[in-house]
């Protein structure tokens, strides 16, 4: 099942999306007040009715906590450090910093490096405690894909990278969560980014060194996890910071992050805000 | 005015504090709720009734957004370290990482190094986007304790603070907000830690690198604050790990952090959680 959070005339609703772009509203506002309700899985296959909407303005979630994992490729962490971590590095980003898998992304004027990161994003779909490695998968929803947008200069101003991560409105986060049986728990999908139509990043999530089963397990050591939690699992090499020969995000450019199973969040990066009536 | 969220037998209620330990309880479930009311500074002087209440098992403020300083004491860094910073250092606690400012905090199996962290908090009383620091100050309510307990080991697994400053129900905030007319901004008050009576920290608030009103400016540079978001300032000199011998904290020691004008979170910790019949 694919579901999102969807605008509609009425505001926000959680959805079903088919294969053929159709959505089947469901009776909750959004993806996370969904998966709150243990009866979720039924619910979202059986229940709801079709109506006018639109995929992409909202972040397919937007939780209470969202966490995400750095240094996580095994090949992009060998070619630019020497060892595998022992541990997941961890950092946090307030619910504001999402927005939609079309919404345009404000270039702000306060940094000169805007940088793409493709990410698969674990959603938690039951709480989460204290949970081992082998069960931690009955505690994951499904997965969606994350733009994990850093602004480098605040990212490097001081050892935390929290303030290089967490501009408003600046991580475009879905189409939709796929849920896990229908992408065999993410175990090995193609992941991409392109800007502007160029390939720049290329991975298979089996090149993980923490694998959602670990990182929620990880996490669960120390924080309850709740239903409709994000969890952002790290990129893969082919970031502009690593590679002195490209620039940064320009305004009007695109960048076109996919997972295969899950779809692709397709950003305009600008410098000044479209008013409505000019948007083509 | 002190503002607290207390316990009243009908659930959390904000409260105004009088000095001889009397509450009037506001019409707000908790002090963010309050806070978000434009009206809240003539709520809070005139509004409320008496009523049955309980100062100190929830935190005085449990926002969404909860941000960090480290590294911000003159005294500390510049024994510590041999630059005073350029840039606030930043990160994040989850909102399920606050407690009571009298409540139990668990030793927890996986950390061995458990420390305390005096600090000052910032409570957000306006919303506040790219203002400048000389308006700063207007969007602050006022201001709290914090005791930011800090798990060393896992703080110290790698780059990224967040894992060892997230363990659930690990940061007391409390007693009270006192708003800033009480206390001059907040501008020179001292703080200090005591574990078992034995002072630990000692420090004034004028000796903050980022003083309230610089640390405000900075954050909404790139994110806009709400009413009730907590940020608290940093730590002073005197913490278990700069001192080697001093122990970590150990079952059954009351750590307690006093803020001049503010009070004191006053809290025992404990290696297994205490039944409720079994308390004294």
């Amino acid at each position: 099942v694919k579901l999102a959070t969807v605008a509609t005339p009425k505001g926000p609703r959680a959805a079903r999306l088919a294969d053929g772009g159709e959505a089947v509203l469901l009776p909750y506002s959004d993806v996370v007040a969904l998966l709150q309700d243990p009866s979720w899985k039924e619910i979202a296959q059986n229940e709801g009715e079709a109506g006018e909407f639109e995929l992409g303005p909202l972040p397919a979630v937007r939780p209470a906590r969202v966490l995400c994992v750095g240094l996580n490729y095994r090949s992009h962490v060998l070619e630019t450090h020497n060892e595998v971590p022992e541990y997941p590095t961890l950092f946090a980003k307030f619910p504001t910093t999402l927005t939609g898998s079309t919404s345009d992304v404000l270039l702000p004027v306060a940094s000169s490096q805007v940088d793409w990161e493709a990410e698969l994003g674990i959603v938690i779909g039951a709480p989460a405690y204290q949970v081992s490695e082998a069960d931690a998968l009955d505690h994951i929803a499904g997965f969606t894909a994350v733009n994990d947008v850093s602004m480098r200069d605040w990212q490097r101003r001081t050892s935390e990278w929290l303030q290089g991560k967490n501009f408003d409105a600046s991580t475009p986060v879905g189409p939709v969560v796929t849920t896990s049986d229908e992408i065999d728990s993410a175990a090995d999908l193609l992941l991409t980014c392109h800007v502007d139509g160029v390939l720049m990043q290329e991975a298979r999530t089996s090149d993980l060194i923490f694998n959602p089963a670990m990182i929620v397990s990880y996490i669960t050591t120390f924080m309850r996890l709740e239903p409709g939690d994000l969890i952002s699992t790290g990129t893969c090499g082919g970031v502009a910071v690593a590679r002195p020969d490209l620039p940064f995000l320009k305004d009007g450019q695109v960048a076109t992050v996919t997972i295969e199973g899950i779809g692709s969040c397709v950003n305009v990066f600008r410098d000044e805000p479209i008013a409505e009536g000019d948007r083509t």
